[in-house]
């Protein structure tokens, strides 16, 4: 039974972790940390690091870029693995974490912590491979209509990693309305379509000669994020020092 | 049965409109103008109009802006109804065809000449009618990678029948990704795919809260564009004068 | 400002309700009925209708089809209309409520509470009518791996609405698999896809020569039942006695 | 440049194939074999395989089951490699080719000969196994109202290829509406639906808690199947004796 010492327990998404934990084989919470302790959880919850006494075998942490400094420290101090959840980290964060941290303590960071969008960014790599050449790229993400930011994060990451891919890298191409002219063999055209409560879908297109193939991915909650949070853990639990991703994790799977 | 002189009877459109008119029930091709006369066709063909000496019930024209003077002059002396499906007139023709011509004979025009776009215009505007202020909408259109002009004319005109139903009128956006802010409520998000072959999809997203309404068109071919346009004939063969659409013709089916 | 009764307001649909109640404009919950009274709820709560001495415009009946003959009496003794949102109603029951009851009050029934379902009906219902005898119609529906009834309530009302529209009637074709034999012209597909935790899905597929129509509506969660209610509870408010639905709803938005 | 022998060159795909060899980088088409020989083509044509003098590189075969015999033969005795895209081989002829015939010269042979398909197969296996347990498949397909068959082959290979990849096997269900219980774990349900003129549509879902992927291939034509039998041939001519699908050739693109 892995031990879990949930960093921003009291946040949204660290609630929505707390419920999910529950009856998830393998694992529980055996702490939290969070600055505010106004929410009864079923479990022991500590405003400051310091005080935790509780053994953990894992740390994840849903909290906020400024804890950041504290809970690395804390972390590499106890040789405690991190699943790094937090969005928003400044690039020098991510540095640190990403080049000096993970030579110490396993740490576990994606773009996007759903087992899903990730499943989608390795299979629509292994298309683009196969594909080359001789189909357009198009990516179409749906979002709420209270996003602000566009295209998102993860359209972003699925074009880089495409990019990765391809022999002769393309440009975004955000808006064809202003030009008149065929579509370029090197570009990717990205569409950020905002309306309702839409959670998020991300497809891909691959359109040829007389074909299309089309990979999607619909999430219909935030629960997906907390969940592979959770799966990230039992996978860090027992890993030596490194970094590790979703990528990682799918490969074990398979 | 209803004599049909074909305007332009040896270009893309013309061969296509050949093809599907042999068997198509209550009318046949009686003539075709066109000033290459370089195929065999199953009817005489004019390399000018004032040698066409076959009667005719009706003009289908899918010519050329420059032959426009020629063909209107044409129909307006022997009073010849007039389907006009030749696409790329100025706004000056348009308006000669619309304001005047149709003043003397039946004229028919529609921006697309295919019965389901038609059709989800209707449904479409219905739909905004109904949803008005609670959910937002979105046009998706996908076409090949040669396609010069983005958006589609189809997507505008769906936009433009939106607008003219709603109370509060809408701004176009085209590209989301240099701005970071919510998405207004009086925007109407237009994305246009481009890859491979594809013919023309059209697909208007209604999302609001936790639902979702999308109306889809699909063309995999281009006939849908000629079977469209004689089914306008047997329509204004035995029309008044008027300027005629799709939008009548569907009203008359239902 | 409409008082509304909610009947079953302990009930995982009357607690939607309450919570969408708060903040919606131009109605209130003045009084709630269920049962158990084991939740604590902005408004008072009787366990027997005859205690109830609240002022109501209107009732909202999201309870148990055991409860209708006491909620029918009720309402009709104090003249207050019913928005009947109850499912599984027998037969005799919905007979009672359509044919009878509404002679003396207001009543609102639909198969389906929410909007954009009703609004697709109306959609589809006119698209069949347009294209009927040239384009085949199917039907694909998607819901969660514990759903029971197979295909769901909602696609068999879209389906029977198309009938009632076409000329020549269809049968509904669940199984292809164990007959080799074309497609007939006088059927509709339909089709049960299960999986997952998906809320609601319906598809409506109009194909044609090189052409297709697609209408569809997708629930992302329960709670457009509830607004549909509320909607409702405001528009039969004022009505005279008699039977109404969501497409009366619909007709009077546009 | 590879010779390719062009078995059955006046039926339908014959002559597709004819048309896309035109241009296509690395093949000519030396000389075509067919009973019929009422078509003007760009290459010699014999009406018995015994006649036919021309150098061969790789037979591409879109003949006839009845043909089989004697095309196989021939191909043995010239140690020519064999693309067999002949569909509704017997079991035992399909036996013959796979375990006899690869022994001795190189055979190419795959259910459906796009490169789209099989890439969607290769996607979709994996994404099986990474999902297995966790997530529902489902697989739509839609075809146009002439097929006789359902669901398609393709259908039905894309669910075995799921089965082989699953640790626990699957059944495959065709109709829901007869019976009145939850979704089982272990099941694939396969739906046909039939319209229009739809070329061939095949969407595999994975339906998980609060997400689903989708894997979508859609064909607009049916040079696709020509295109990958040219493919196949380029493929094959080189290789050694034995029995090569387009799940090597895509291999041997990445």
């Amino acid at each position: 039974m892995i031990n879990v010492l949930l960093s921003g327990c009291n946040g949204k998404m660290g609630q929505v972790i707390t419920r999910l934990a529950d009856g998830f084989n393998g694992l529980k919470i055996a702490a939290g940390f969070d600055i505010n302790n106004n929410i009864n959880n079923p479990y022991p919850v500590f405003t400051s690091l310091k005080e935790c006494n509780v053994k953990a075998d894992v740390i994840v942490d849903f909290s906020n870029p400024k804890a950041f400094g504290g809970l690395i420290e804390f972390a590499q101090e106890r040789k405690i693995p991190v699943v790094m959840c937090t969005t928003g980290l400044s690039s020098e964060q991510t540095h640190v974490l990403k080049d000096e941290v993970s030579k110490h303590i396993p740490v576990f960071f994606s773009a996007n912590m759903s087992i899903g969008v990730n499943l989608l960014i390795d299979l629509v790599k292994k298309a683009a491979k196969v594909l080359e050449g001789q189909f357009d790229i198009e990516i179409v993400e749906k979002h709420h209509n209270q996003k602000i930011d566009a295209p998102s994060g993860t359209a972003l990451a699925i074009a880089d990693a495409i990019n990765e891919t391809l022999e002769e890298k393309c440009e975004y191409m955000y808006d064809r309305h202003s030009r008149r002219k065929k579509r370029g063999r090197q570009e990717i055209g990205i569409h950020a379509v905002r309306g309702g409560t839409i959670v998020g879908d991300h497809s891909v297109i691959f359109a040829g000669n007389d074909e299309i193939i089309e990979i999607n991915h619909t999430a219909t909650s935030k629960e997906i994020f907390g969940v592979g949070a959770l799966k990230a853990s039992l996978f860090l639990a027992a890993k030596k020092p490194g970094l590790y991703s979703m990528t990682d994790l799918i490969a074990e799977i398979k």
